[in-house]
């Protein structure tokens, strides 16, 4: 079963966590990836969830994607520099990387947006323009092996192209 | 578009909410359901989210299914009758009823459960005992049309279950 990795850190965003959390056990193998492992971690309301395992200790050969879950969590994750490898490394190794709403925060500190089409939530539209990416305002942008959405409304049309991307 | 009702009412469990609610956008038109409509409705760890309607202005025809989330919120749901009387009709029309962890309570509330096969969380297990049903301790249980499971880590197994069901 392929291997799917969520980055948690602190307030998240819980519906753009917990539900393609859910939605990817259906068909794969899901580990919490935390800045530390076995941490809990608090969303923005309250709600916490546990990471598995920390950044620094996997290689993103195991996995086979990751889903990057907004809220103000991404502001913490580009700290760590283990979770920004990860991410860098299942983008250049052709790997899909979905990222939704604030998680653009995380995709401009690990990639090279340059010329990348994408969007995100409408508050850090000015960050990515900034990073050198197309920014667009639709449900869901699939550019090569990236995928971004704005909201938790869009959760449904990001896990279809994340999952079709998978395979 | 199928339409699928969950119902929501106040001390919902928000795993058992939010991943069905954004799982089943996927396939299906979605309609939050409360005792009251356009109602903000609070989970046990705070997180709100608005029903769409309320229970005595809709009609179990105009549906295909109901999700029942956990939670204390089967607790209110079982003192609106027409809440019941929805979730009794859907049932008695062949229809999918899918009802996790606490949503046991809405079951013997609305349902005869007489010789019925289901599961729940466990600490209601002497209630649906009580209420005639075969009670067993498993990820899924399928029994015509009552889709039954214990909590979140069995989301993924329910909402195949119940999709398999609703076509």
């Amino acid at each position: 079963m392929k291997k799917i990795a969520i980055l948690i850190e602190s307030l998240f965003n819980e519906e753009e966590l917990i539900a393609p959390y859910h939605r990817l056990r259906e068909d794969y193998e899901v580990v919490l990836v935390g800045t530390e492992a076995d941490t809990e971690y608090r969303s923005k309301e309250g709600f916490t969830k546990k990471s598995d395992v920390a950044s620094r200790d996997i290689s993103a050969d195991d996995f086979a994607g990751v889903v990057i879950p907004g809220g103000f969590s991404p502001d913490y994750m580009r700290k760590s520099k283990d979770s920004v490898k990860f991410v860098k490394d299942i983008y250049e190794s052709g790997k899909p990387v979905a990222a939704i709403c604030h998680a653009g925060w995380m995709l401009a500190e690990s990639l090279d947006l340059n010329g990348v089409k994408m969007t995100s939530t409408s508050t850090i539209r000015k960050d990515m323009e900034n990073a050198g990416a197309n920014w667009v305002d639709e449900e869901v942008v699939v550019d090569k092996n990236l995928v971004t959405s704005r909201s938790p409304k869009d959760i449904p049309a990001f896990m279809k192209e994340f999952i079709k991307l998978v395979g």
